[in-house]
């Protein structure tokens, strides 16, 4: 019963097509350690662990069970399978996390549609397609010196269809991809809408630059994807809202989102906590244990852990509890804003205990930590990542946002 | 649905009697509120405030419904429910918890226990008192300067049955007591053992001294209690252990309380929170909100909600998924020390989080909140006690017990 | 030489003024720090220990040696002195401090002038009765709900000279004092400007109420004061600058002021370390120094105080070469928020590090410092009050400001 | 003036000879800084600018300026050129700290020394190749798994002179040193004894692996050397203390020795500050100074400064005033635990400073400073060395040194 307490140990799924995709990531846990390593040694793509996990069919985790999928419908195991991932690997963690959370939503969509609704009949398609493995998504969103709802990628109308002109950044998985799911601004006469295309990516004029270079998360191939004039059909387009607003029933998605990549910080956590037991273990490491220092930094590490885990399972139960009884897009602003809320806090639990946990592992762990390709080295420059992924973008406008809500000043 | 987001909110009870016994407690709260600034500021115990809860019945929450009582069953609600009275009052919401957590724990004895198991009829018939209003339990455990485990209370062997010599300090809700529960040394020819007494207050020789004078928890009644040649029947007195061990055993008991008891500081700085938007609400405090340090606090303030709700209501669920379906004291070793770890990181968290939240709240409220008796200068006397309090004893082990147990060291 | 080590331990006077002032208050420090509880327990103006220091010359310091001060010139030296008192009761520290910071200025106005400027005057008037030991001031500015620069305080013209109306809170040593000295809006014809009015205490109109009951710093005094119809004479006024405006030239006298008031908060903490230093030298703390958190605590605390020491003695160091060399008020506006912001980094290093030292003196201490009136639960409520105290005003501005500064933005 | 408080501002050199040496690194900043960025992303020594400062005499600043040097004699003035190297490379300013290091505690042996003192006479001799820019040293003191008190490197007597087998570790500057400064076992017949031998670089038998691969420092040339069967002459070797024992003599210099190394902290947070502020500047930065979280990262920035600063120069200031007046090694125990006391908490005080500056710096700039070779990504990376070089080695034990010497169980 030890382990039933989940603060003292990993979150566990709470499905069975959770538990089946955790296990298939377990399997490979070994593999996708070492090619981490290697993988950040040489700041590349960590792109036969992407392989790996999508021949056992973590890529199709989302995807119903009757369409080759785990079914995973729960954000809570999606969190947990993320986690999974992460403690061998935080960047292919976020790799797979970016397409895997789209598949989810086309999942959601598809679940709570009817025949009839727009966007229900591609959602179904793609989720065939990831289903049977053919298809591998990379969210294409960011791009330098723009806010989410205000980009320069956009798309045109023309003879063939719509033609898609832009630069997208911190495209994960990108290089692997078999279609981009692509943010642009869709223009028809002098109206202009947000809007959403999918783009295969053997499509003329798509250019995976693979050109990520970061402090940290280096396999996890989030480098530059340029559109030149790429033509994709009238009905990859999906219209989802008015252009150039701040809206918040964008908050919707954005929390769901940014909740579920919680994992990836989670599972790095609990790996650079593992590493530092075992140096600790070890008889050079034994001896230290006698230390005030090395005692507190071991009591830190379990209580921020406990926090983060504690934290994020109560979320992701909350999140459930609405996700899974309504359909997506249809909540009121405070809804939306609501979640938005908890998502920032909760994120910010886990950004620091995961900081703190890398922090004392180091520490615990002694000066062999400091070198260049220690996975405690690489920890610390993965770590470093959750303050400026999402939730919030900019990030900096996070605390704004909190206390707006909170004394509801509401800004979005 | 905004407020189905628990982290965003208070937690809520899980069952009907939860619900029903924290629906009194609501309706009580602000005759409480005034009671708790009134007797903070005389130093007194809040009599009135104990008496109000035990005449809606909130002092049988524990106690089954047949007798009763509300049936709260899960810790959860318990430590809900102490929350929601901490809110009103952190003084009253301990006085409270230290009578709750016997009776509940009693309850947990019958209802698992069959009528022949030693120590099943007294509880049954104490639980029937404490349903029908007729018992106020007092737990008198602590003494100066000795170990939980090493008490200088004894109980001596006589004609008319145990006698019964000791002094016992921070007894909570003394003042109101009807019967002491109270751990001493029981001799009997060579032999000791570590025993429970149950006591009543008219027994010739207790005197409660109602001296409690602390920096806060004022109201709380946790005064010195003496027993001077107490004469209590033979079965009276329920034997728990062997003398002198720290018992592994011991830790599920002292966890489970501790959990609970993390509701007195979620509702105080609930409370504080509450009390600091109020002041930024006021025409008063609407300037201050566009300064970065004000909106800073108020995003601190959320995010230490966030953890504090998010790892105390994971972990009581861990807790009664173990509690609602296992027999006390039939634990193993490991499991004491897993319940016992997750007890000691969720209180830290919860401690710091309650602390940093009225940190915040003063900042917030400005100078008017160093007054001698602001509630937030109330709150801020009152959350210090949170690291003097159990699980722990004395606190500075927390730090050893959390790295043995985790290196495998295993102290208790 | 190991004290020669100024991080180790207390800061030293730079002068032999100082070095007498600081011994006539280790004299007298068993005395202050016995009068220290008991009106801390009483809530009432620690009016014995103001009398003692003001008998052996304390209140003297900043007088020169001539006129029966100590000559205390240095900033440095008035900080070390205050540290000193505070080592054995803050709010005495705090009632001391409002009157010889204005001494000090006097004295400093009276070296660099001449005898025919304005002001020059009446401050060496002035100088004399503190060094003849006949004049106690009360520094009149803080009003209920008013900036500093917008008070509600006016003088106004009549056949007799200025007539004083106001309410004035937070008027440290006022049971004490034999003037006040008061800010005010002084209003002539259609003009108005910020004005200084010194007011002896007996003057008809003048009530002081002795009201102070603050959660902590319960002996300085700080109560009301209120002023209705004072008559005071036309020379009594001195004109400080135009009326209503946020002037960068008002904030070096306010950071000089601020800076020396980090010595209250200095000597807090050394206080409240000596004290759990000799809880853990007891028989009953010796066993606790094996404790992982006991050990970590006194580092700390240790770290905390070394920092606080540091940081303050350099900018004292900065302070004094600019002070000894240059009149008041003579200065850019460039130059007075350099020393503003220099005040503040330094005031919230010493504030965090006073906050940290008394956590960790009563973590180390136990339980017993959780009694409403040991030194260090007083201690508790006395550091809090930093955060509330100049050099900013309001508190949360202080972050706009450096934020300001620093950016190159400027507001004041 | 403003720049006279020198909170605000980089530390000044406090004499004339560190002015000087200041001055040089301030002309070669740009070009430091360019090769810092591309020996980080090279991950090689940055011999280039170790050749352009002894090029401008900056590795004889400590030499006595008769004998070609700038003459500094104050640890404070080596710190601040310390810190003037690390504005533009931190790498470099480790690498010069360990031989300037040692060339000042030549010079002040020669300061005080006469010349028939044993080790007066090489040691002068080496200042004067100092001087002449005839000897570059790198310190080899540090081996993998052992205490500095208990190498394994080994000094044995032989027909030639001594001979000399051991492998160092982190022996920074090693790539350019021409002579290496080496800690040992020296024995003979039966004794041994701790000993340094200076071995100059061209010796048989020396090899300089030039390995150093850490995650950041990485142009200090760390790596490792190796000492096979190098014969040195009689007289190359000092005779240090007994074999064996942790002496609190030897405290003294590593207490200098680490105190000046915070130089290298404070310049690298100074820089990583203005990298910062300098994004704010752009046009794209501007606008994000609006937001909370940015003025809050800004406040904060300041006051670590302000702490790293003061704390710092105060710590100097008390060692200079020993160091100037006392010769080397001629203290007490004492004298020697307090000198390494403050070394401890004022590298405590530094460190989180610096980790503090740098966490916020990258929060302010955004996303950017993410990618793997921008300033701030190097910063985060080098900033990470502080917490395991000396002054304690391992640094686990510093709280435990801390602790024993404050409560006076003196461990050393």
């Amino acid at each position: 019963m030890a382990n039933l307490l989940s603060l003292n140990s990993e979150l566990r799924p709470a499905t069975t097509g959770g538990e089946q995709a955790v296990a298939a990531v377990t399997k490979l846990h070994d593999f996708l350690a070492k090619e981490a390593e290697v993988t950040d040694r040489e700041g590349r793509f960590a792109g036969q662990s992407v392989q790996a996990l999508a021949d056992v069919g973590v890529f199709a985790a989302a995807a119903p069970s009757d369409l080759g999928g785990f079914g995973v419908e729960r954000l809570h195991d999606l969190t947990v399978l993320t986690a999974a991932i992460a403690r061998a690997d935080p960047s292919v963690a976020v790799a797979h996390y970016m397409h895997t959370a789209l598949a989810w939503y086309f999942a959601r969509v598809v679940r709570f549609g009817a025949d009839g609704e727009p966007g229900y009949l591609p959602r179904r398609e793609w989720l065939e397609a990831i289903g049977a493995r053919r298809m591998l998504l990379c969210s294409a969103v960011a791009e330098r010196g723009a806010d989410y709802w205000n980009l320069a990628t956009t798309a045109k109308p023309s003879y063939n269809g719509w033609v898609v002109n832009g630069r997208k950044i911190l495209a994960s998985v990108s290089p692997a991809a078999t279609h981009f799911y692509c943010r642009l601004r869709a223009e028809r006469g002098k109206g202009a809408h947000l809007a959403s295309a999918m783009i295969p990516a053997d499509t003329p004029g798509v250019h995976v630059e693979d050109d990520w270079q970061g402090l940290g998360l280096r396999g996890s191939g989030s480098g530059t994807v340029e559109f030149s004039d790429c033509v994709v059909p009238e009905d990859a387009l999906l219209v989802r809202g008015p252009w150039g607003k701040r809206d918040a029933s964008m908050l919707e998605g954005r929390a769901v989102s940014g909740m579920g990549l919680n994992g990836v910080y989670l599972g790095l956590a609990e790996a650079a906590r593992d590493e530092a037991l075992a140096a600790l273990n070890r008889p050079s490491g034994r001896r230290r244990t006698a230390s005030a220092a090395v005692k507190t930094s071991v009591a830190e590490m379990e209580t921020a852990l406990a926090a983060a885990r504690g934290t994020l399972a109560t979320a992701l139960q909350d999140f459930d509890s609405y996700l899974l009884t309504n359909k997506p897009q249809v909540t009121t602003d405070d809804v939306s804003r609501a979640m938005m809320k908890e998502c920032q806090t909760v994120s910010t639990v886990v950004e620091r205990a995961a900081t703190t946990v890398v922090d004392h592992a180091m520490r615990v762990t002694g000066g062999a930590s400091y070198t260049a390709h220690h996975p405690l080295a690489r920890a610390y420059r993965d770590v470093r990542a959750a303050v400026f992924m999402p939730p919030y973008s900019p990030p900096e406008e996070s605390v704004d946002f909190l206390a707006g809500v909170t004394l509801g000043t509401s800004p979005d």
